[in-house]
């Protein structure tokens, strides 16, 4: 039997509202150039090309920024650019890829990307990928990243892995338990015991495997895409879309999976929720106090996060700030508050100030 | 003896770099619409006009912004805007201005107005303004209007007020003493103790009287002036003001004076020294916690005074900011550290970042 064929399916779908005012509606995070000079998507479909040819990636994404995903991917051909007519969460866009990944190969062992991470060390990323791939491929387990905690972050899910893979050197477990978002004490007490990982969201498995637990566990959600891709036709599957129910590929199968592995993964990895994320991955100012893209000229200031392309932006004697230029907007933010940028979308779209979203 | 004629001067010479990145080298604070819809100088001179007729008005202004300042007051002959040619604070401007006037008119009583200050009640400064310019006449008395602090403010220089002139009901005093703007501790005590005044930096006096005082505590200077208004020869003044020594007209000649009267004004007034100090000027913002100028998006803020004209400013989670936009620069400073926004100046001026001056 010949070895499966490895894929690599890109889940670019996200409306992420925390990057205002550089993400906007029509210009999600993984479209915008926010860690590197590259966007985000670039980034992720460069950094897994040198272990999977660039035929066999796939990209997932939402109606609304297809022809964003398009131009900056002009090599990718038409059919490699799934579109779904609305985003649905993670286990929606995986279903759609793996369904029509298997018309082609249903012996596919297929690695699952979202868009919107940063990972600094791509050499690395790639091994332990492939040793992702390979436990998936040998053991037809579901198999997922896990990071090693550096902090006490109540942003991500967590994972408790118990016995070790035979024959990985107890380089992946097999997972005893998910921990969902934790609150911060929590948190605090998860990365003190230190045995926990960080749940990367991204995934190595056959195709055969994650489709039959789709369809063990989400059974309604497959029959209803399998339908709608039977009939070819764009109209049925936005219909079949617009009555799923949203649900993360974690809490809607891994959680609930009978054998799913970790592979303790060695990378640098942000999942980068907010523009606080941002901070390690910026070249930092003159004095190395603050993490600075673009042009800022800090005075005693010391922490802040600047994005600012084209103007200057002057900080005076201000700590732990998020200052963020655009043409026609700016943000001013807490460090702390990051994660509340959405409060900012939600008001604009409140007081029909759309022309800002 | 016909009644003196009434002029007001006023002193248009400040190159303040506090307002940036709004002011800028060639336009300083008072030329810009800080405080309401006209530029600073337009109101000043708006505020006297009711009390002397705009023939009568003298504008003092350095060379850099002659231009400017005569775009701005277009009811202006050519002759009532005197420019020097450099700045040399206020003892020159005041020097200069009263030797040109005493050519028309040797009975002047003249009100001196700086362009940079922030009065909120026309009518009752006016009322001040004309008891200060009444008590000048009378008395051959230089006269300062003084204002009664509501806060321990270490910018403005103080006065402590003594024995009243006779038919003033009280309302104005011999100067006691003059108070150097204090340090912290001082002006909490001077607050505290209550007897004291703020030195607004506004006066009326006879012409022949703040000559007369000229003359004796500053002999070189109004001799220099002289020498080159005789010689009708810019390229005179030019070299004559080369070598003045920079001097106020507190120290150079109220302090040491021997009449020096002060009037208990009771307009609000500030001499707008920062973008701090607007707070109080601008509307405040939807939730009324914010002073807000143009376009801005407050959440979970408190205490921030915003000048956006043009973009959309957010706030998320801050307080007590000073946030102000401009077409190529933006300044964020902690609104304690308004006074320090020149040393934004400075360290564009050291980088050779001569396009944001």
């Amino acid at each position: 039997m010949p070895r499966p064929l490895r894929y690599a399916v890109v889940l670019a779908g996200g409306s992420g509202s925390r990057f205002w005012p550089r993400s906007r509606v029509r210009m999600p995070k993984q479209l915008l150039p926010i860690v590197s000079a590259r966007t985000m998507l670039q980034d992720t479909v460069a950094r897994v090309a040198p272990i999977v040819p660039r035929k066999r990636i796939r990209v997932v994404t939402a109606r609304d920024h297809a022809r964003a995903v398009r131009a900056q991917l002009p090599a990718l051909g038409r059919r490699q650019v799934l579109v779904e007519p609305e985003g649905r969460n993670t286990a929606a866009a995986i279903a759609l890829a793996t369904l029509d990944l298997m018309r082609d190969r249903d012996d596919a062992v297929i690695a699952v990307l979202p868009a919107d991470h940063a990972i600094d060390d791509g050499p690395r990323f790639r091994a332990d990928l492939r040793l992702a791939l390979d436990v998936a491929e040998r053991t037809d387990a579901l198999v997922t990243l896990g990071l090693r905690p550096t902090r006490p972050e109540t942003g991500y899910g967590y994972i408790r892995p118990g016995g070790a893979v035979r024959g990985t050197s107890g380089r992946v477990a097999w997972v005893e338990a998910f921990i969902e978002k934790p609150a911060p004490r929590r948190a605090a007490a998860l990365l003190a015991r230190g045995r926990v990982l960080w749940n990367s969201g991204i995934f190595a498995w056959r195709a055969s495997a994650i489709l039959g637990a789709l369809r063990a566990h989400l059974p309604a959600l497959v029959a209803a895409l399998e339908r709608a891709l039977d009939r070819r036709d764009p109209a049925a599957l936005a219909a079949a879309y617009r009555r799923l129910r949203p649900v993360s590929i974690d809490t809607g199968v891994l959680e609930r999976a009978a054998r799913v592995a970790v592979v303790r993964a060695r990378f640098a990895w942000a999942d980068v929720g907010s523009w606080a994320a941002l901070e390690g991955f910026w070249r930092t100012g003159s004095n190395g106090h603050n993490a600075i893209r673009g042009r800022a000229l800090p005075i005693d200031s010391r922490g802040c996060v600047v994005d600012s392309p084209r103007r200057l932006i002057a900080l005076v004697g201000v700590d732990d700030l998020v200052v963020v230029d655009s043409p026609d907007a700016l943000l001013v933010c807490h460090k702390d508050r990051a994660q509340d940028v959405r409060l900012v979308v939600h008001e604009l779209r409140r007081r029909g100030l759309e022309r800002y979203l």
